[in-house]
C-alpha cells in the first residue's frame, strides 16, 4: 500500500503532529460476519482508515462466540463491526465482552443478530441502512421506468414475434408521462425513491402513517391512504418494514383494485404481500410484478412464479451487491472511526426503533 | 369539455378581453402524418389550445401532398404540424403552398420529410427532439442502473436454476458504485443522460467532438476521446447522430476494447454500430448490450442476436411512446402558437443543422 507502517512499539516523537498520535493501548475492534466478506467491505483504503486508529483483524472475522479463541477477541474488543452471517449477540456474548461499546453493522437491518440485551448494557448500535437504501432506491427507480413504459412485456413480445409491432395500436398506454407511480413507506428507502423520481413527469403518492403531509409535499409527493394509493397507482412500489401491522398488507382486494396494466414492485419483504392473492392475481395477467423478494425466499421449483410472463423475478439484489459492499464497509468505518473519537454516532439503532424497522 | 366554443362567426364583443379576439380570417393549420397520430398526440386539451387560435381539422390530416384535395388544403395552410409518416415536403409541394410559414414537427427528426427547398423559401422549421430526447433518456438511465448491477443476468439465472444464487461470490463487480459510464454524443439527449445521471455515485465520461472541457464539467462528465471511452466504461451508451462520419464508429476494435463484463447501450441508431462486429462480440459472451436500434430496424428472423442471452432487445421504444406522445402533440403545439403570435420559436431546426442533426 505505500504509506508508511508503525508496529505497537512505534515511539511518539515530538515531530510527530499530535492527531498522529496514538494511545499505548489502541482499541480493539472485532469483526463477525461471513469469511468472504471483509474483503468485499474494506478494500485496501477503506482498512487503511480503519487501521489507522484501531487494531483489527481483517482476515478471520468471527463466525460464532462460543469457542475460547472467540471469547478471548470479545474479551478485548471494543466495536464490534458486524456484517451479513454475524452470530445473534445475546446476553451471554455480551458477558465476554466486558469492553464492548459499540456493535457497528456493515449492512441494513440488525434485526437478525441485534437483541435487546445490547441496549440493556448500554452498547451502542449503528447500522448502514442509509448506504444500503441507496442501491434499492436505484434499483426500484430504474424499474419504475421500465414499468411505465412496459419494456419488459414489449421485449418478450419483440423476441417472440421477431417482427415489427405495433406500437401505437397495441401500447396505447404505456409511457413515464402522465403516470402516477404509489410509493409505499416513507423509509429510508422509500424517501430515497421520492428523491430520485423528482425529475420525471409523474405524478407521486406516498402512503405512510406516520408521513405528516407538509413532509410528503416536501419530498413531492402526496400523501394518501393505502386503498387509494393501489386503485390509484400505475406502479405501486413496496418500501415498508417487515413488521407484524405490515405482514400482508397487500391483500386480494388492494391487488383486485390495482388498475388494468399496473406493475407492483416489491424490493421489501415477501411477507408484506399476499403471496396466493399475487400468484392468483398475476395469473390472469392483468397486472404485472417486479419481485426481488418473495415468500418464501427461494421458491419452489415447481412454483408458477418462475414461469409466469408477466413477472421480473431477481434474487434478492436490490440492495447493496458487489462493488456496492464497499459503500457499506466505509459506512460501517467511518461510524467505528466517530464512536473512537468520541463523536455522536450518524446512523445509530435506538431501542425502541428495533420493532418498527425493516 | 364544457369551455364555450367559438364559431368563425363570433361577433367580437367590447367586453371580451383583446387577447381573445381573433383575426376575421384565423390562420389555417393543416396535419401530415399517419391517420391514427392526432388522437394520441392532441388529447382534448392540447387540442383546445390549438383552436383556440387557428382553423385545424384533428380528424383527417394529410398523408399525401398530391391529390386535388391535399393541394387545396396545401394552399391555405399557414402552419405544416408534421408527425411520424409525414409525407416529404418538396419543391413540388411548396409551390401548392404558398402561404406556409412553418413546419412544426410533433416529433424527433425532421430528416424524413424536411427538405433544403424548405429553408430555401424562408419557410421556418421546428422540431420537437428536445420532448423526444425526455423518454430515450429515461430509458437509458434504467438500462444503465439495471447493467451495471447486471440485472439482466441475474434475473436469467435465476429463472434457469430456480434456486439461490451465491451474489458474492459468482457477482463479485457488479453494482452502481465505483463504476464508469461512458456517453457517446454531448446531444440533447446525451446531455439528459449526463443531468439524470448526476444523483448517482458514478464516474462519468462524455466524448464529443464538438464538447468543450469546461462545458463537459458543467455537465457533470470528464471529456475523453471515444477509444478512451470504450476501453475505461462498464457501460457506454451512443447518442451521436446517425450521419455519414458516424456510420460504424462503433467498430471491432473499439468493441474488443472494451472492459470484460461492458454492457454497450444503443438507443440511437443502428447505424452507429458494425453490427458483425457486435455479433461476433457479443456471441463470447464476454460484453452485453441492450439495443433498441439495429440494423436493418427489423432484423431477420434467423438472425442470432434474437437468441443471444447476454442482449436486451427491444422494438425502437425508447423514444416518445403511448402517452408520451402527448407531450410532443403539446410541444409542438406550443411552438404553433409561438409562431402564429409571432413570437421567436424555441425550437427552431435551421438549414446548416439538417446535415448533422440525429
Amino acid at each position: 500500500m505505500g504509506e508508511p507502517r508503525h508496529g505497537p512499539d512505534d515511539s511518539v516523537t515530538a515531530d510527530v503532529p499530535p492527531e498522529a498520535r496514538r494511545p499505548a493501548v489502541r482499541p480493539r475492534v472485532e469483526l463477525a460476519m461471513s469469511p468472504e466478506l471483509p474483503a468485499k467491505l474494506f478494500p485496501p483504503p477503506v482498512a487503511r482508515r480503519l487501521r489507522a486508529v484501531a487494531d483489527v483483524d481483517l482476515a478471520a472475522p468471527l463466525t460464532e462466540f462460543t469457542s475460547a479463541d472467540a471469547r478471548a477477541r470479545l474479551g478485548r474488543a471494543r466495536v464490534l463491526l458486524t456484517g451479513w452471517g454475524s452470530p445473534v449477540i445475546d446476553e451471554r456474548t455480551l458477558s465476554h465482552a466486558p469492553r464492548l461499546g459499540a456493535v457497528v453493522h456493515a449492512a441494513g437491518t440488525v434485526k437478525g443478530h441485534v437483541t435487546p440485551a445490547i441496549f440493556a448494557r448500554g452498547v451502542r448500535v449503528s447500522s448502514a441502512a442509509a448506504a444500503n437504501a441507496l442501491p434499492v432506491a436505484e434499483y426500484t427507480l430504474a424499474m419504475v421506468l421500465l414499468a411505465n413504459k412496459a419494456v419488459p412485456a414489449l421485449a418478450r413480445a419483440y423476441r417472440e414475434r421477431r417482427d415489427r409491432i405495433d406500437l401505437i395500436g397495441e401500447y396505447p398506454d404505456v409511457g413515464n408521462y402522465a403516470k402516477t407511480v404509489g410509493v409505499v413507506g416513507a423509509s429510508r428507502v422509500g424517501r430515497r425513491v421520492l428523491e430520485l423520481l423528482a425529475p420525471f413527469d409523474l405524478e407521486v403518492l406516498v402512503s405512510d402513517p406516520y408521513l405528516g403531509a407538509d413532509e410528503a409535499a416536501a419530498l413531492g409527493a402526496r400523501p394518501v391512504g393505502l386503498d387509494e394509493l393501489f386503485a390509484r397507482s400505475d406502479v405501486v412500489s413496496l418500501h415498508a418494514p417487515a413488521v407484524e401491522a405490515t405482514r400482508g398488507m397487500v391483500d386480494a382486494a388492494r391487488l383486485a383494485a390495482m388498475r388494468t396494466g399496473a406493475t407492483l414492485i416489491n424490493t421489501a419483504r415477501g411477507s408484506l404481500v399476499d403471496q396466493d392473492a399475487l400468484l392468483a392475481e398475476l395469473r390472469g395477467g392483468r397486472i404485472s410484478a417486479v419481485l426481488d423478494v418473495t415468500e418464501p425466499e427461494i421458491m419452489a421449483p415447481d412454483s408458477e412464479l418462475w414461469r409466469l410472463p408477466n413477472v421480473v423475478l431477481t434474487p434478492h439484489v436490490a440492495g447493496a451487491l458487489g462493488t456496492e459492499l464497499v459503500r457499506l464497509g466505509a459506512h460501517a468505518v467511518d461510524e467505528t472511526l466517530r464512536f473512537l473519537a468520541g463523536e455522536p454516532l450518524r446512523h445509530e439503532v435506538r431501542p425502541e426503533q428495533l420493532a418498527s424497522i425493516a
